[in-house]
């Protein structure tokens, strides 16, 4: 094609913002105009003519290899994989990062779902495992997991994320790692399991309880205080992830979930509810999931994800090889509902445009977001903000830190206090396609 | 809980259908009287006085173990599995079927997602391998991997079934296996992939183009007839698989999604679309998947999954120890649209209760139902059939053996001829509580 054909096409393309964002409907790849958009580089697209019969790869050739009783994915694929913070097992917190600038979808699977284990993962008998409820109800009642099996069960699409994601964030100066670094300790996956407020029905509740609190079978027994209110709405005994038992790093046999909570709430390997007239002040919550502010206040029983979003491509990783059109994609979630709205930036803020959310839009659930991009191999940074149908505005990174501030003395990828980053993330792009984080 | 109280509670039950049925609002456990029919039996629910501080299992005194960077099941969920029709590899066809009645929800997990492989599972490096679009085209082109990650994706969750699945129901007698062992050849994922729409506004398509076919680059080369139209409808080449890199078994690096479609028609490892003025009539649509009829003529191009439904629990393998409140559920699912209605019933069909159906309902996608039912431990036979928006319904097996009839000289299990078996499957359940596969 030549170069002024392609010139007169690009032309037809509809700009909705700066610095080459497209109206979200030329996703659907309609008209000529987006075949000379895509280009005819090498990398993208090469006309070529058809030659029969195709040449063979050697895969084409020999038998392929064995089927397995549970399959692991290819060897070509062996860097989609979760990062470890502890990869040597030291007597410390291990923390594994889910690999978004690497999966599209809104499910996370489960073989790389974000685990954060204080005392290593624990091999749990699900036929010695129970579940007792007690302290303000009627009837205390200890359940089995195959007495869970046999109640009403429910699923929901739901994503997990630690209080602690995004800590880099607070950072003065932007961490140059991947989205897998900064954003990797959140994951979504369909949840299936007995909802609290059945288990409740069977035990009865003192009209004097307020709060629960659920510890877990493990060395680390992590406690968190939980208001009732959260029991008797939407919490769960999850014992499918994705629609088998759950992985033994997010809480086989079962967990609690606490859709739109922290992640450290949602207790895995939960072995008890005791319901209580006010919240326990646990170690737990009292010394590590407390969060000092800047005025000298501090946040304590802060529950709910706020929501925010962040672009997982083009990302630190994935840079660009050349001018032409590329998808900016993304995730957005929130704690408190359905996402609304994604606006994206191709110009660090200056403008925006509206990306295309993938159906289904779920309550407290990833949702991919989606927006066509001509790049025209200047200098770009990718935003995006998201908002949800309760009205909540994903801040930018200055209103953010005008609110928290910095903690430049905390080392920003494993520490619990800096917690609750939901500000805008920043990919900046230079004239050669490289992708780095940087504040804008 | 006195025996006399139990059964006053028992009564307050709203049955909807013989043989304990209850209405889909128990499955929220509103009300004592769902405390009481659950009864207290051993193995589902225990009361017993809660003790501090509690009794502490091996798992919360000892450190676990490390976060591996892809994780896998417990060793005590290894019974998770798929099951595998050619375990010592020999040279011919190898199916892998997934354990439904392990599992909950709508999404199957990739680990135990069904393959089906027909000179097994290719090792297919991505940098290599490549897609070429051509035959009736403007502009024939060739896709690299890297090149289609630049496109346009979409996301959708939809069930792939091969047209084999439950051929076991063929039989003349009812065959005593489990859910995997008849229906475990279909799986429902999140695929994420690239349009095939948008990559023939590319290669623009010529007139006379009315079917293509696809080409699969692993040793079978299995290739597949498909109407233009579906290609400009909701065809899709697919790179991700619940979030991640589509798995080996599943045809990484690339397959043709075709919601509901037969499975053999998704071609996986695809490495061409030919744009043809008619079907191809290639080895494996005039030879394998062409299908006898009992009057002499024969189904042939038959592409849709039809609508159909089979519970999952109770099921054989998952008996009933005691008398009492369990919850029947299963999966629905049609190649023509969303599942509007599945009924249940316990008493082989003698009466049905409407099923609640967990949310989101989509189109050619897996729907968990769930009915809640009150086992009074004598002869049961639990039955489901489902009806989708295009007003298909599931037939009972006398309908479907009356159109197609039965193949009782075709090994079941692993036959091509006797495909798209959709009638109703039926669990006959004895006074000790074991569970049969029977025909009712």
């Amino acid at each position: 094609m030549a170069r002024s054909a392609k010139t007169s096409e690009l032309n037809k393309l509809e700009q909705v913002a700066g610095n080459g964002l497209l109206h979200r409907r030329a996703l659907l790849g309609r008209g000529v105009a987006f075949a000379g958009a895509l280009g005819t580089g090498v990398g993208l697209s090469a006309t070529k003519a058809a030659a029969e019969p195709l040449a063979e790869a050697p895969w084409g050739q020999e038998p392929g290899d064995p089927v397995p009783a549970y399959q692991t994915p290819s060897k070509f694929a062996k860097n989609v994989v979760r990062a470890l913070s502890n990869p040597n097992f030291e007597p410390r917190t291990s923390q594994s990062r889910a690999p978004h600038q690497l999966l599209d979808g809104m499910i996370t699977p489960n073989g790389v779902f974000f685990t954060i284990v204080h005392d290593g993962v624990p091999e749990i008998d699900p036929s010695v495992h129970q579940l007792l409820i007690h302290g303000l109800v009627k009837r205390p009642l200890i359940f089995s997991y195959e007495a869970l099996l046999r109640h009403p069960m429910t699923s929901r699409i739901a994503f997990i994320e630690c209080g602690g994601n995004s800590a880099g964030l607070f950072s003065p100066q932007p961490l140059q790692t991947d989205v897998q670094g900064l954003h990797g300790l959140v994951s979504c996956a369909e949840w299936t399991g007995v909802k609290l407020s059945t288990l409740l029905e069977e035990t009865g509740i003192d009209p004097k309880a307020k709060w629960f609190i659920a510890e877990g079978a493990d060395a680390a027994h992590v406690m968190r205080s939980v208001p009732l209110g959260k029991a008797l709405d939407d919490a769960m005994i999850a014992l499918y992830q994705n629609g088998e038992p759950l992985m033994p790093g997010n809480g086989y046999p079962m967990r609690l979930l606490l859709p739109g909570y922290e992640g450290n709430m949602n207790i895995k390997y939960v072995r008890r509810i005791k319901l209580l007239p006010e919240p326990a002040m646990s170690y737990w919550e009292s010394q590590v999931y407390t969060e000092p502010l800047p005025n000298g206040k501090a946040y304590q029983f802060y529950f709910v994800n706020e929501v925010k979003s962040f672009i997982t491509s083009p990302s630190p990783g994935r840079d660009l090889h050349e001018p032409g059109f590329y998808e900016i994609s993304g995730l957005a979630y929130s704690g408190q509902g359905r996402i609304s709205k994604v606006l994206v930036s191709a110009d660090g803020g200056q403008s925006w445009g509206e990306a295309a959310l993938q159906e289904p839009v779920l309550s407290m659930a990833f949702t991919r977001f989606r927006m066509p991009w001509q790049w025209n191999g200047g200098p770009a940074i990718l935003q995006s903000r998201a908002w949800d149908e309760d009205g909540n505005a994903q801040p930018t990174r200055a209103e953010f830190v005008s609110a928290r501030g910095e903690l430049p003395s905390v080392p920003p990828l494993l520490a619990f206090e800096n917690h609750h980053y939901n500000g805008v993330t920043s990919w900046a792009i230079d004239q050669k396609g490289q992708v780095k984080h940087a504040y804008a």
